[in-house]
C-alpha cells in the first residue's frame, strides 16, 4: 500500500529515488568517515586539518539531511540505518587507529572525488525524469568540488 | 607504538577505554536511527514527534564527540566508522520503510531505556579507574533519562 | 511607452511574464488561506498545525516578493491587488467560519497540490525562454512540495 | 453552535467582532496595496519610497495578525480570504501598472487618511463594549496617522 | 510611617493598591499551576501542551513582576509570599500527581477564565481611580484572553 | 498657511497641542539634568545611580522623540531647541558642579514627582480631545512613576 | 497503576524521589521569597541588591525546572503547588510589607544557609541510590554557595 | 575644595578643561539642533535627511559623553545644562517651525562647519598642554568633518 | 605541471574556465567603479544612491569570490590581480572626479546591462561543459538583472 | 576574626583551602606562560598554535576565577597576587626570547601533563572533606586533558 | 568650479590629498593581491594561511574606505578605479597562476614592509598640515606592522 | 641573531622598546592585582565594586596583548612570565587576606595614579622615536584616567 503518494510518475519515481537513496548513503558515510579523521588525526597539521574537518562533516550532515527529505516527498522512503550504510557505503574508508595529518588529506581528496563523479552521473540522469532533484544534486557537487579542492591545495606537492 | 601517550596507568585506562568506545557505538547508533525516524514517520502526531526526534539526534551527536575525543585524550584511538558501528550496535534499531508514529514513540523508549541500562553499568565500572570519564557517562545517562521520560508520558496510555 | 528596458527578446518575456505573474497570484493567494487557516482552526491539534501555517505563510510571502521583483526586471510590471487576486485565483480557498483540524490539513495538501501541478507546467514552458525564470520556479516547487508532503504523512491514514 | 466561547455578553460581543472584521480587511488591504506599489514604483525618489513602503507593509500584516486573533479570542471567527478582501475593501486602491513615485506618495496618504477616518469612528463605538478591544484599535490608529504624517511630509508642497 | 510616598491621592490609591495585590496572587497563583501541569503532563498531546505550559508560565512571571513594581511605584508594599498565595489564591487548582492531557486542557481554560472574569471587575473599579493602573490591567486581560482561546480552540468538541 | 494638515479638529488640536509640547520639554529637559548629574556624582554610591541616570536619559530621549513627532502627526510643529527649553524648563535642576550621591537621588525624586503631577494633569485634559495623545501620556507616566519610586526607595530613610 | 516507569530499582528510587521533592520546595521558596525582597526592599543600597535578588529569583528556577523534570524522568510526579510549598516550605521567609536592605541582605543569607545545609545532608543520602541525582544536587549546591557567599560579604561587618 | 584631583598640572588642566567643556556645548547645542530639523522637515527629500539627521544626533550625543566624563576624569566637573546651554552655545541654530528640506541642508553645514573650524583651534591649544585630550578632538573633528561633506554633496549644485 | 587536478575533462574544463575568469574581471571591476562612484557622488540623491552603491559593492564582492574559488576548485588558477584588471575590463567605466547623480545613475544601469549581457553569452556557452558552473552563473545574473531594474527606474524619465 | 564563615568542619575546609590555592596559582601561571608562547612564537606553524594557545589561556583565566571564588565562598581568602605566583609556581616555565614552534608544543604538553598529576592527587585528596570542591576539581581535569592530547597530536611523531 | 569646499587651507589640503590618494592605491592594491594569493595559495599550510589573506583583505578594504571618504571629505574627489591602481601601484605585486605558501608568506611581508615604510614618510609630511589625517594614517601603520610581524613569525627561519 | 625584523631604526626601536615591555608589566600586574581585590573584598559596597574591578582587569588583559603584539612587531620578543612580572612590578600592590571595601577603592585610586604618571613619561619619550607607538600608550592613558576617576568619585570624602 501507498503511503506518501508522489508527484511524479513512476519510471521518473524510481530514477529520481535511486539517486537520492545512494547520494543519501555517500553523504551519510562522509560525515561518519570526516568524524573518525577528525578524532584519530596525528601530526603538526593537527589542528588546522580538525577544524577543516568539522566544516566536512556539517556539510555532509546538511544535505543528508536534505536529500532524505526530498525522497520522502517524493513518496520514497529513505535508508540511512547504520547496517544499511555499512553494507552501501562504496567510497574510500578509514584504516582503524591513528592517522597521520598527510594520511587525512589524501584520504579526504579520494573520497571526495569519488563522491564527485558518483553525483555527475546522477546529474546527467536525473535530468529528464526530475530537475528539482537535479538541481539539488548540482549544488551538492559545487559544495564537495570546493572541498575537494582545499584538500588537494592542502596537499601539494602530492607526495 | 604509542602514538598518544595515557595519563592514566594501563588497568584503569583499559575500564574507561571500553566505556567510552561503547557509549561512542550507542550515541552514534541512536544518532542514525533517531534520523532514520525523523524521515520515515507518518501519523496524526508526525510534526511534534518529527521535532522531538532531532532534539535527540542533536544531543547524541554532541555527546559522541565528547566521548570520543575523551577516548583520544586518555591515548585510545576511537573509532567510529560506519563499519565498526554497524557491527557493534546492540541497542534495538528500526525497520525499513515508513514508520508509524507510535512506533517510533515505542521505539525511542526502548532503545533509550536499553542506552540507560548500559550506560549504569558503565558508571559503576569507572568509579575508581577514572571519575573523569564516571562524570561524563552521568551526564549523558541524565539527559538520555529524561528524553526517555518525555517519549514515555507521549506514549500514555500503553498500548 | 517602454518605462523599464527589458534584457529579453520579446517572445521570451512574454512566456516568463506569464508565469510569473500567475505565480505571483498563486502565492498571495495561499498566503490569505493560509492565514485564515491559522486564525479560524479548532480542534485537538490546533497549536502544532497553527505554527506550521506560519510557515507556509512566511514562504509564500518571501516568494511573492522575488517574483514579484523579477518580472519588475525583466521590465514588466507585477500585479498583485486585491481585485486582480480574487479574479485569477484558482486554487481550492477556504470556507466561512471557524476550520476543523482535519479540514485545514486536507485543504492544504488539495492547495499546495493544485500550486505545484501549475508550477510544473511552467517550469517546462520557461526552458528555453529564460532559464534565469526556470531556476526561480524550480526553487519554489521544491519548497511547497516539501510542505505538502508534510501535512500529507500528518493526514495519514487518509480519511 | 457556539464553538469557542467569548468573555464577553452578546451585544458587546458583536460590536467589537464588527469593528474587528472591518479592519481587519483595511489592514489586509492595504498590505496588498503597499506592496502593489513598492514593486511598481518608479522615478527619481524610487529607492527611499520602495524602503518605506515595506514599513507600511510590515506595520499592516503585524496588526492584521493581532486583530485577527482577537477577534478569535472573543469567539468570532475573522474572516480574511480574498474574495472577502476584494468585496469589502473600500480604501482607495492602485491602478495598473508602473506608478510614478509622486503617484505612490498621494495615494498612500489618501489611503491611511481614510483608514484612519474608519478606525477613529471604531474607536468611538467599541468604548463601552470592551476597552481592551478600544486599546488595541487605539494603538493602530497611533501607528498609521504617523505613516500618514511621513509621506504628506514627503509630499510637500502639494501637488 | 509612609517609606514610599504615593503620587495618588489615598482613596484612589487603596482601589489600585486593592486591585494590585488581587491580580498579584492571581498570576502567581498561575505561574505555580501552569508549571505543576508542564511537568505531571500524560498522554498523546504530552509535547505540544507541554511546550504551550510553558508560555503561560511566562507571560504570568512577567505580569506578576510588573504588577508587583506598580504597586510598590504608588507607595504600597506588594505581598507574594508562599503563604499569602496559598490563603488568597482563589482561582481553580490542579490535583495530585500525574494529569492526564485532557485534564490540563480544561484545567487551564477554567483557570483562565476564572481569572479573566475578576480582572474586568477590576478594570471598572480602577477607571476613575488611577487609568494607568487600568490600562495596566486591560493588557493583561487581552493577553490571558488569548491563552484562553488557544486552550479552548484545543479542547473542541468539548468532553 | 498650513504645511501638515491635522486630523484633529481646532479645539482639540490646541489641547493636544500645549500637553505635547510642555511634555517635550520636561523629557529634554530631564535627559540633560540627568546626564549631568551622570556626569558630576561623587560619593559612596557612585557606580550604582550613576548606571540607573542612564536608565532614566535613555527613557527620557526615547519618548521626548516619539512626543514630538505626535505634535508633527497632528499638524504641529514641535519646538525642542536648546533656548526654548531654558527659557520653558520649569521642573528642578541640578546646581553647578560635583553632586554628592545623595544629593543626587532627592534631585531626582523631586524632579521626577513634579513631572508626574504635572503628566496628570495632562492626561485629564486630553481625554476628550484626542485619545490618543492621552493613551502615549498614561505610558509615560508609568514609567516615570516606576523610575521615582526606584530613587525614593533608594532614598530611605529621608535625610 | 504506574504511569511513568522507573529505570531506578525501587528502594533507590523512593531515596532519589524524596531529595527531589524537599529540593523542589526549597527552590520555588527561595524564587517567591527572592521576588518579594526584590519588591519590597528600601535603602541606600536599593539598586545593587534589587537586581542581585534577580539572579538569585532566575537560579531558583532555572533548578526547580530541572529538578522536577528529574523527578518525572525517574517515574515520581513532582509537586509543586502553592498549598504544597506553603505547607513544607522549612526555610526562613520574609516579613510584610517594606523591607531594609541590610534585613534583605540577613534574610538571604540566613535563608541560602539553610538551604545548603539541607542540600549537603541529601547529596550524601543519595550517593549510592543514584549518583546521577547526586550530581544535579551538587551543581545546585555550588551556585547557592556562591549566592550566599555574594550576601554575606555585603554584609560585613555583621551587626 | 578640591574633590577629585587632577593627574595633570594645573595650567594644563585649565587648557584642557575650557577645551572639553566649549565642546560638550556645542556637542550637546548640535544633538537638539539635530533633533528639532529630524521632527520639521518638510520637503520631497524628507524620508531620507530626516533619517541622515538621525545619524548626527548619536554621533553628538555619543562624543558628549566622551567629552564630558574626560573632563570628569581631569578633576573639573562637567557643565551641560539646560541654561548653560542656551548661553553658551556660539554655533547656527534653527528657526522656529516646519523647515523645507533645502533650508535643513544648509543649516546643518553651516553648523558643522563652524564647529569644525572651533575644534580645530582647540586641537592646536592642546597639544602640549595634553596630548590624550588632543587626540580626543582629533577623533571628533575627522567625524563631523565626514557629516559635513555629506550634507554638501546633498547640497549640490549650491543655491 | 598540474597542480590542482580537475573533475572535469580538459574541453569542458575550458570552456568552464573562460567563462569564469571573464566574469570575475566584470565582477572585481564593477566592485571598483561602484565604490569610485560612491565616494565621488554628489546632488540631491547623493545618500539614498550613495547606499545603493554599497549592496552593488557588497554583491559584486561575493560573488567575485565564488567564481574565482570554483576556478580553483576545477583546477584554474584564478587572475584578478590589478594589471590583469586594468588590461582585460570591457564594461563602461567611470571618468574622473566628482560625478552628478544622475550620472551615477547612468553609468551603472549602463555597466549592468552590458555585464548582463556577457553573463548571457557564458550561460549559452556552460550548459552542456559544466551544469555546476551553469548554476552559478545564472545566479549572479539574475541578482544583477535586479540592481540594474532598480537603478533604472531610478531614471525614469530617461533623459 | 573570621570574615566570611565556612559551611564547612574546619578539617575538610584546610583541606579544599589547600587544594583550591595551589590550583589557583597553577592556573594563573598557566595563563601567563601561555600568553608568553603566543606572543614569541616563531615558525611555520606560527598561526595555528598561535591561536590554540589563546584558547589554552581563557581556559585557564575562566578556571582561575571559578577556583578562587570558591575558596572564598569556602571562608578562605584566595592569594593571586603577581609575588605570591612567582613563589609558588612549581610547573614547567618559558625561557626568555622568540621561541620556536616545536618547543612551543613541547613546553605546553609538559606544563599541562605536569598539572594534570597534581590535580589528580588534589581529586583523591578533596573526595571525602568535600565533593563539590573535588567536583570542580575533576571538570578542570578533563579540560586540561583535552587540551594537552591536542598539543601531543600536533607533536607527532616525537623528537 | 569647487564642488565640495575643503575646511583646510591651500596647501594644507595639497599635502593630505596626494597622502591619502596614494594611501588609497596602496590599500585597494593590497586587497586585490591578497584576494589573489587566498585564492591561488598551495601546500601544506594552505588553510591557515588562506583564513590569514581574508583578515588582510577585509583590512585593507575597510581602510580603502576611510581613507577616500577623509579626501573627500577635505574637497578632493578619491581615484580608485582599475586603471588607476594599475597605473600607480607601486608596491610588490603577485605573479600568475598557482602560488606556493612559502611564496605567499614571502610575498605579504615584502608587501605590505614596503607599505608600511611609504605610510611613515606621509606620517611625518602631514604632522603639521593636518593631524586628522595623519591620525588616520598612524592607525593604519599600526595595523599593517602587526599584519607583517604576523605572517615574518610564520617565514622563520627565513629561506 | 635577528629573528624579527625591525621597521624601526636601532635607536627608535631601543626607546620604543622599552616603553612597551615596562607598560606590559604595568598592565598584568594590574590584572592581577585587580583579580586579588575583585575576590578578597568584603563591605556593604561588595557588589558595585565587584563588578567594576572586572572592567579595569577586563581593560588590562587586552591593552596588555595590545602592548605585547606591538613589541613583537617592532622585532621585540616581549617579556610577561610570571618571574619576570614579580621582579619588575613597581606599582603599588594588595595585602594578604580580605580586604575592606574603602582599602580597595584607595588601593585601585593609588595604583592607577601611578601607573598614569609612568605613562605620561612614556608618551614624552616616544613622540620623536615612533608616533605610532605614542598614539597606543596614549589611548592606554585616556582608559586609566577614566577608570582612576570613577574610584575617587567612589571614594568622596575622602578618609
Amino acid at each position: 500500500m501507498t503511503v506518501v503518494r508522489s508527484t511524479l510518475p513512476d519510471a521518473a519515481r524510481e530514477v529520481a529515488g535511486e539517486a537520492l537513496q545512494s547520494t543519501l548513503v555517500d553523504l551519510l558515510g562522509i560525515s561518519l568517515v570526516g568524524k573518525q579523521a577528525h578524532w584519530n588525526i596525528v601530526g603538526p597539521r593537527f589542528r588546522s586539518i580538525h577544524l577543516q574537518l568539522d566544516e566536512v562533516v556539517a556539510t555532509a550532515r546538511t544535505y543528508s539531511d536534505t536529500v532524505a527529505e526530498r525522497a520522502a516527498a517524493l513518496g520514497l522512503p529513505p535508508d540511512g540505518r547504520p547496517e544499511t550504510i555499512a553494507a552501501a557505503y562504496a567510497l574510500p574508508g578509514a584504516k582503524e587507529g591513528w592517522l597521520r595529518d598527510d594520511e587525512v588529506v589524501r584520504l579526504m581528496v579520494e573520497t571526495l572525488e569519488s563522491a564527485i563523479g558518483r553525483l555527475r552521473e546522477r546529474i546527467d540522469a536525473t535530468d529528464k525524469p526530475d530537475p528539482v532533484t537535479q538541481d539539488l544534486l548540482i549544488g551538492i557537487t559545487a559544495e564537495l568540488e570546493k572541498q575537494r579542492w582545499m584538500f588537494e591545495a592542502e596537499n601539494w606537492p602530492r607526495d
